[in-house]
């Protein structure tokens, strides 16, 4: 009785699942078919079998099965800088004409002149300025319009591709994986909250109620008989390095058994999954493929990989190498 | 081959279920067995027909099927006061040792007296007081230790029953109802979130993730090797009132389709899901019923019920009465 209910859910989880899913569900012979054969592919297939074993010690319940993803330079693309900030920079050209005062304000002035390096010097103050100024003062409805509208146009400066084909396929595959494998997905990033959940759905799979950002204050307004949330110049919430953990309890409740990320910034998000006793499994994603991607490390300012580079081996976190490790980076590419 | 997907899907959900919605679903003619005939539970049947028939034009896919509750008075009673509160006054008692000074200080010397009413008379600023004075200042883990062993033995001062039992068997079936109709159910409540997690999965069926409250701030530390999150002595969210649409956006992403609320407090969710052009089902649970329950609204200081009683006919708000409605009111009730 009890095996045959656990194979009926299984069936389920694959048949009610999305299209996508069941085509790969479909190719049992090889869930991760953009993926090497190698050490980095045979620890996700182990720990994914170990965990999802019933009757074995370290069996973990589908309710507990959760996995966290970073975003940027874990599932899609981050360089030549966050796209996100691609967005804001492009909002601040569009909103020019309404802020004749910032051709004589910083970052602004340098920003009108294209003068990103130089309008960026300013570090995080700066980037708060820009982001400020770009993604607060509307509701979250008028918000949405304008990310929707800025995705179906923007390309990235390289590829010429949409920012949403700058994901990566063994990402996508192992995102697939796990969810046919009972784990609930959810992404942990720095990026906006707002931001992501316009396209993490159809893009990842992932629902907005599984994604975990930074995010500025809302508050609720009746206007005229409409009730809105207005989107504040206030920020709320940092959802980065020693925040993540943060974000992670106060919207999962749990702490998760898998983590996935890029840099330093996750570096906290892999500790706090790593603590727990029971089997975990950790990865960090190591951008060392200069041709079909970017090549960098230790000193990028964008997904900046140091510390959890080093320390990977002695925590027992697995380090992907996008070159060796990965059949194929972004969707449209060959493998 | 889309109805038996369908079908198969249903027969998943109920046999993926917790025990209990095995047991409502197997009794198909009536859903909702604890809610007598009226037009209350016509209107939820009707509304779940409605969003769940494929082709119909007010057909709501799976993912949209969002449905939010309040607890306090809603999901569980509140009477003689939240039960967050009775919490708070044990651990008051408990901790008095290692406060000798607050013999001397208000709130705490009325608590220590036995004398609530006279502590609580200060206001929204001495419940702030007592509720940081004990859920503060301690790990996650040590909080939710606490919780735990407080739960195991606390009882209502009237029934003298386990605070979990004081739940209502009606709202314990909408709830299974829903999920069995593909809907994601969350509690959006007042009350703490760290606190409600520890039971709502195992008395709710709602999974950690799917509990929005109240918060203090919490701070990522590595102590001895071992990262903690400390709860810290400053708030970080009240969802209440205009809050509780902000605290929906920014856990679910997404406007519910169904809010289910039980004093003024919910009237903002309950303005915030009705204000969606498709079919809405948003209800409020009066608490009529002085026999079986507790009778209050406009005058209770707890679960006060007066503007969203007055607008609920104008704005479409289905007004449930605990006496009329109701078969029994908790599962140890006799129908």
């Amino acid at each position: 009785m009890i095996g045959q209910r656990i194979r009926r859910c299984v069936l389920a989880a694959i048949v009610c699942a999305p299209s996508y899913v069941v085509t790969l569900a479909h190719a049992q012979s090889d869930p991760l078919p953009s993926w090497n054969d190698g050490p980095a592919n045979a620890t996700i297939v182990e720990f994914v079998a170990k965990v999802t074993k019933k009757g074995s010690p370290d069996f973990v319940p589908p309710a507990e099965r959760i996995a966290v993803f970073d975003n940027d330079g874990t599932l899609w693309a981050e360089q030549p800088m966050y796209f996100q900030l691609f967005f804001a920079l492009d909002r601040v050209q569009a909103l020019a004409p309404q802020h004749p005062e910032w051709k004589e304000k910083e970052p602004f002035a340098s920003l009108l002149q294209n003068d990103v390096k130089r309008a960026l010097a300013g570090g995080e103050h700066a980037m708060l300025e820009i982001v400020m100024a770009t993604h607060a003062g509307m509701t979250t409805e008028e918000f949405e319009q304008i990310v929707k509208d800025w995705l179906a146009t923007a390309k990235h400066p390289k590829t010429r591709r949409p920012y949403t084909e700058m994901v990566y396929q063994p990402m996508l595959e192992l995102l697939a994986y796990l969810r046919a494998n009972g784990f609930k997905t959810f992404i942990v990033s720095g990026g906006g909250i707002e931001f992501m959940r316009l396209w993490a759905e159809k893009v990842y799979g992932v629902p907005p109620e599984q994604v975990i950002g930074s995010s500025i204050k809302t508050k609720f307004e009746v206007r005229d008989g409409k009730p809105v949330l207005v989107r504040l110049l206030e920020l709320n919430f940092i959802d980065d390095k020693a925040g993540k953990p943060d974000g992670i309890n106060s919207h999962i409740g749990r702490r998760p058994i898998a983590a996935f990320g890029n840099s330093d910034g996750d570096f906290e998000m892999l500790e706090w999954t790593t603590s727990g006793s029971s089997p975990r499994l950790s990865l960090i994603v190591h951008h060392d493929d200069g041709e079909r991607e970017f090549a960098y490390d230790r000193k990028s300012p964008f997904g900046k990989l140091d510390r959890a580079l080093d320390e990977a081996p002695q925590r027992g976190w697995t380090v992907v190498s996008m070159k060796h490790d990965w059949k194929r980076i972004f969707p449209w590419q060959r493998p």
